[in-house]
């Protein structure tokens, strides 16, 4: 944008919000020019931070009137670059709109603004005897608002589905500042076209929530989490198969490799020496005397396939200090080396093993560091190349689309809950056929025809003749 | 259409299918004229029975280029008269795709042509150790193509939740033809649009689901189920909350008034004496003492809140029973009356009681027999009227609106699983913006600008000046 077009920008949404809420210092453009992707760093010309639904509408029209470009952000704390302004422009943030509206006990329900940290309803919702869910990887900092926008999953998504089911409403702000309310307050409903679905997972490119009502569940009373050692990943890869095959759905089954482990081994807690890979599952019920028998059982079928150790957290702080473990794994890695690129693939289940071991084939090949951990339940796994320095980025991008080829030849996608964004958008055309991505883009152009709201996300860049 | 017209486009699809799949004759005319809803007798001036996608394609093709409405239709099972040929033109009959494609015990998954019997998927899946929960009433004869384009329910969308949470994919034939492959056969993905999340439950307005990719679920290892009795209706209802309060999530809590208990006591069960409303509680889980423990805390809070007796199923065959009375609410509330509406409301859970005292209150106000049942532990319950006879109707359709003002007044929404096809129809706007049905018309007309595909369905008339 030039000079003359941010100045104008500026005091147009001034006049529509407050002198506070407008901000085009260096720093706050700094930090609004990335996230947690390795995607890019696109600083916006302004940002903006609106209170209300009306300000939100109220800004979405002026970068209309103004044909100004606009990105809907949250915490940044994605991993496709959705929320970076791509063209500059205004980033439109919502952590300002921060309020849990309410929580009902009676209607397992909760009515929150998009702003809301997601662990911050988890504990709001349990003290009720409630439960939320989805618990992406960065619940303590990320906002509702975003894991809509990203239809987030998490490792409980094994047993509980993503962020889209549990949406049963949304007041949204089209992209030309028209404000809907789609959806609805109850468990179930059918009345009309399903645009809760639709606005669920649209990367910030269809609008934007401003308020989100969700269906909680009542709190399992009771969790047990156990940490299965395995000589080497591909035993854990087929114990998790055939821990689903024989029927037992843990909330989670998340696997750590032998890299991922030394990345966060020590750092809090200690894996057995030796250990080639982990799996923690967790279980979860009314009855605790059942999840002693199902975790039992789960033991016995890991121990079939070569598990070292079955060791049961005995307490709330044994379970948290190995789940912070987990958590710890994406940054740690950074430790193991200067750079890493995370993919989010996930294969049918049945491919787990196959996936797992092709991948470890493809580091060894192209001689790269692959860390592979996560979901590995519902065959959603991240797939980390650790690399030195920008002479490897090469190779790494070729390693990146072998991988990607492998998980679509496999039957898989290739996110599983991390979004095209930025970061996938040149890669959407493996996996979706032309017909389909002519589709969606008329789809964008329907809601957006002018293409100001996040432009160029998602689908790929159209060859210009 | 006249019979000039009917006789070229006879010609035209007896071309791409053969004369053997295009009838015009009166009796399957007649057949295809009506469905499970009181919404009109519209007979097609063709059926046609494509037997492949490229067929369907090609019907779609015809039907357009001759500018004839055409109609999906399944089992004809439709509760909203979703599929009946509003305009006449071409009945699209699915039932001859009915090929169960895959089931895979490794991944969880189905694959099937929408003319499969949603019963046969159960037994199938069941018989490999799988389970697909969506049960709605009909599903010894509703097919699946039928439930993706209504979202169907039924009771275990209590836990389970509906049609929609258990598509991962679709083969899918747009208005014009063309053929789409949306979503995915993996368990996670965000990859693009949810286009899935839009067609499933578009009511076969938007085009029609070719082939559908399932998930599947481990099947429970035992089921217990419970018949509470109650002295009254309300009793129940203030029961249903609590058990849901406590933390107990059983898989189903099905509602039976006295009126609909009074049509079918005798006919294969007996119900207690004097029984003022029924609960039928299932848990289901793979450790068969935590569901003893689940059941008798629920049978306690029910006797708390007045329930006069907790009988659980001691067997198999009792239990079948049981079921088989509650399937037959719906026809055997026929014979208490010549005629019934059935109206499909949902409310949030807090208000179930209310709800039920204000139909109750609405049938002695207006001198009508109401009957209300369904799966009220999710607040979706069938309110049923009965009535003699045309005279009547008048004093019907007050009653119709008046419960659903009800509806709406407490949160709550019109329809819960039959979805609004035509019955439905001139009610949506009490539900939903002018500006959400504007929005959705101009989808409609994106995907469907001559608007032949099932057409006139789902939105209000347009006043016309």
């Amino acid at each position: 944008m030039t000079e003359e077009s941010v100045a104008r920008a500026h005091d147009a949404l001034v006049e529509v919000l407050s002198p506070g809420q407008v901000r085009r210092d260096e720093s706050t453009r700094e930090s609004y020019s990335r996230d947690e992707s390795d995607a890019g760093v696109f600083p916006p010309d302004l940002v903006v931070f609106p209170e209300s639904t009306t300000q939100v509408s109220a800004v979405f029209r002026t970068c209309q009137a103004l044909g100004v470009p606009f990105t809907p952000c949250g915490a940044r704390s994605g991993k496709s670059g959705g929320s970076l302004p791509l063209r500059g422009g205004v980033a439109v943030s919502l952590e300002r709109m921060n309020r849990i509206l309410d929580v009902s006990v009676e209607d397992l329900t909760a009515v929150v603004q998009p702003g809301v940290v997601t662990g911050e309803l988890m504990r709001v919702a349990e003290e009720k005897g409630l439960f939320y869910p989805p618990d992406p990887n960065s619940w303590e900092f990320c906002t509702l608002g975003g894991n809509v926008a990203e239809n987030a999953g998490g490792p409980r998504a094994l047993k509980y589905g993503v962020t889209r089911d549990y949406v049963l409403g949304l007041e949204w702000v089209l992209p030309d500042g028209e404000v809907l309310r789609v959806g609805r307050r109850t468990i179930k409903g059918v009345a009309g076209y399903d645009l809760v679905g639709l606005f669920v997972g649209s990367e910030g490119t269809l609008g934007v929530a401003t308020e989100i009502t969700l269906q909680l569940i009542p709190r399992p009373r009771h969790v047990k989490t156990a940490l299965v050692v395995f000589d080497s990943v591909h035993g854990a890869a087929r114990a998790i198969t055939a821990v689903l095959a024989a029927g037992i759905l843990p909330r989670t089954l998340e696997l750590i490799d032998e890299t991922a482990l030394e990345a966060v081994d020590g750092r809090g807690f200690n894996f057995p020496p030796g250990s080639g890979a982990a799996v923690i599952a967790e279980v979860d019920g009314n009855v605790e005397e059942g999840l002693f028998t199902e975790l039992a059982e789960l033991g016995e079928i890991c121990e079939r396939h070569g598990a070292r150790e079955v060791l049961v957290a005995q307490d709330e702080s044994q379970r948290e200090k190995l789940w912070a473990a987990r958590r710890l794994v994406s940054r740690a890695l950074r430790a193991l080396k200067p750079h890493k690129i995370s993919e989010d693939i996930v294969v049918p289940r049945s491919r787990i093993p196959d996936i797992i071991l092709a991948l470890k084939a493809l580091g060894e090949e192209l001689g790269l560091r692959v860390a592979t951990y996560g979901h590995a339940g519902d065959g959603n796994l991240h797939a980390n190349i650790l690399y030195d320095g920008p002479h490897q980025r090469p190779l790494v991008e070729t390693a990146i689309l072998r991988m990607l080829e492998l998980t679509v030849s496999m039957g898989g996608t290739i996110t599983g809950e991390h979004g095209v964004g930025l970061a996938k958008r040149e890669y959407l055309a493996m996996e979706q056929s032309e017909a389909l991505l002519r589709l969606q883009r008329r789809l964008k152009h329907f809601f957006d025809p002018s293409d100001l709201l996040n432009p160029e996300k998602i689908f790929p860049a159209l060859e210009r003749s």
